[in-house]
């Protein structure tokens, strides 16, 4: 039996969960006696072309270890937002970063190649185990998803989705609370991530099921309309006087135009530029002058992404199985594919995983199903808070030392 | 012996640890059988004013809603902003506030009235208790500190800032692991509130005690150089990628015009306090413009005073005490005064509680001593990180249900 090293890299936008995922394929590689030296590469392929490696088989000698970066947010390994050249090109630069990415594979004896990222890094894993096809190399190429949006193709969700899901869920539910002091007319509205699909705006919803969620939520998946819109708040603001709305950064008019586009306000900052708001601040305008009253933005920005301290334990655990088992894929001589999650039959929410094609993965975005969205456009069903809510179950709550969350480091 | 009947009010902006006291407050009060009914105003003293009470000797009638109250954040009974006159006032309109707030505790037997707040609250504690003492009324009158900004003079500390500090600091530590994944040259500005004291925005440093901190931190205590702040900058992305940088809402230039003044027109509340938002991008604005570089502002926003998921649990244990020692006071005889903390001599943290005079709370701003800050400026001391670090010890986790934190809620 040949005995070969194992390379595993970090891309893309950071997670509460990808780390948990690394740590899971490592725990998988772990198990098999045909791996010796387990390489991580740093700030993802870029680092790897400049065999900028650390040796997580010595990083990660202890259970302790892998608990503690099973619970540390954003990519210990660092990431990059490098694309490399198509397989198929015949320029002569591109060539040249295939070849070297095998001589360094080759230089350092590995077998196994792993890549856990977004669609970017899916569609990496594709061209590399392509070209390895090609010039039939047998090292195993495995990607393993992760995005706190949710909008990968040929999986049921994406590990890091519950987390950020967690995060923003929870807040709103203390947010709800807070803004129900006074009883002044007044409007919060929440900004939430999410380009192209509404999931993680979908999730500031679920604290409808325990008791009251956000008075109207808006996902890109429908056209925004800016009258309806003021509409709703106004009829709203007549039996109540907070209203709290979740809105994804991505909404657009029916044209397709992003709503935070659409206003030209005039206004600009010290150096004479023009001011440009974010969605949440542009709606807030309309609000205020078209309604007249107080009305304030809060973005939940970077927190929803890193918020590792209240991470969903079902996320984080999900997140380790699906690295450990892109771990057996390579092991068992598969390249070329993606680790995913198979969804269980029945209300009893259960989940595996299993082997994916890479082809849809790249370029499909997953957009919430118009059924889970209500018929005005402006609310989530009760239907997608029921499919949702077994993502954010269970806390994954860090060690602390000295009032702060215990983080592992990667110098 | 005579029983009366009591009542208790929140008021001001809320935090994650004000239901904590106002659970202390009924605990200490259900200890005495001085006390018949514990009532609790609605919307603070406008609600008094109403007679909008609900009965709170009901509504905490075992040790389980005790707990989940004191995890749930924001204030449970509501708040307001109204200010009470003058109790010298010789206006018709003032005079007849006085009478009606003596009309109502008499109609409703009250011997002991406490009141939640910040120095605005003990403001109302002071002009109460000095009215009843002219119209020789024997009813108690004791406040209860409460503030994120812990900016309130006599006590050493304030129920509520060590939550909203754990958050702050958890959060903090969590973002310096999210921006330092890429190499690209970035700056990201986290702003933190507080008006007039940097408290909060000093909790922001706390991650330094354990690993690594923000690299800036500007307290409004300084004078914010917009030159010498872009110089810093410069110096610092020469030697790493990442900058990150912890500002408060509210530092000045030093002519004392806040920062986010400089480019945008400030509104006033009803206080005539300066409305602040802004500062972040303000700042960012200038390292764009005059360094170049990528840069972020993320707004902690409504999140650092109702992130009740993170609560310090010394912060709730404490805030549940000094309610209790409030209700003591009032017991025991006391009025026209607020419970306090008194912090122990020597390395190791203790915390007692004690009477303070309202004459010096209302008016007087306490703020980070200057030693408390570095040299240039730009940051805190290593003793002033330990010096608050014992405030955000210990997690205060709620009750889960389904994923979501289980609250307290009076309708």
């Amino acid at each position: 039996m040949q005995v070969k090293n194992a390379v595993i890299g970090q891309s893309g936008g950071p997670t509460a969960a990808i780390n948990a995922t690394l740590s899971g394929v490592v725990r998988g590689l772990k198990k098999s006696n045909k791996v010796h030296t387990i390489y991580g590469m740093l700030n993802g392929i870029e680092g790897f072309l400049k065999e900028n490696f650390c040796n997580l088989s010595q990083l990660l000698d202890s259970e302790e270890n892998h608990v503690c970066l099973e619970k540390t947010p954003s990519s210990a390994l660092g990431s990059c937002r490098y694309k490399i050249p198509m397989e198929t090109s015949e320029k002569e630069e591109d060539k040249e970063v295939y070849c070297k990415i095998f001589e360094i594979l080759d230089k350092y004896n590995i077998g196994y190649f792993f890549y856990i990222g977004g669609n970017d890094s899916m569609d990496t894993i594709r061209k590399l185990s392509a070209h390895a096809e090609k010039i039939g190399s047998d090292i195993k190429f495995v990607g393993v998803p992760k995005t706190i949006d949710n909008d990968l193709a040929c999986t049921d969700h994406t590990p890091g989705y519950g987390s950020a899901a967690k995060f923003v869920a929870t807040t709103m539910s203390e947010m709800i609370r807070d803004t129900s002091v006074y009883k002044l007319k007044a409007v919060t509205i929440v900004e939430v991530m999410g380009r192209d699909a509404g999931w993680l705006t979908a999730a500031a919803g679920l604290p409808a099921l325990a008791s009251e969620g956000p008075d109207l939520v808006y996902l890109p998946e429908v056209p925004f309309d800016v009258d309806e819109f003021i509409e709703d708040v106004k009829n709203l603001i007549e039996k109540k006087p907070n209203i709290i709305i979740a809105v994804s950064e991505g909404i657009r008019d029916k044209n397709g135009k992003y709503i935070s586009e659409l206003t030209a306000t005039g206004k600009t900052d010290a150096f004479g530029h023009k001011m440009l708001s974010g969605t949440g601040r542009t709606i807030e305008g309309y609000v205020k002058d078209r309604i007249g009253c107080k009305a304030r933005t809060v973005e939940l920005s970077l927190l929803q992404r890193c918020a590792a301290h209240i991470a969903s334990k079902t996320d984080i655990d999900e997140s380790v199985r699906i690295g450990s088992f892109a771990a057996d894929l390579a092991l068992s001589g598969e390249s070329g594919c993606m680790a995913s999650f198979v969804r269980g039959e029945g209300s009893d929410y259960s989940c595996t995983c299993a082997k994916a094609p890479l082809d849809n993965v790249a370029n499909v975005v997953k957009k919430v199903p118009r059924e889970f969205i209500n018929e005005k456009g402006n609310n989530v069903t009760k239907e997608c808070l029921e499919y949702l809510a077994p993502f954010i179950k269970g806390e994954s709550i860090p060690e602390f030392k000295n009032g702060l969350p215990v983080q592992f480091v990667i110098k």
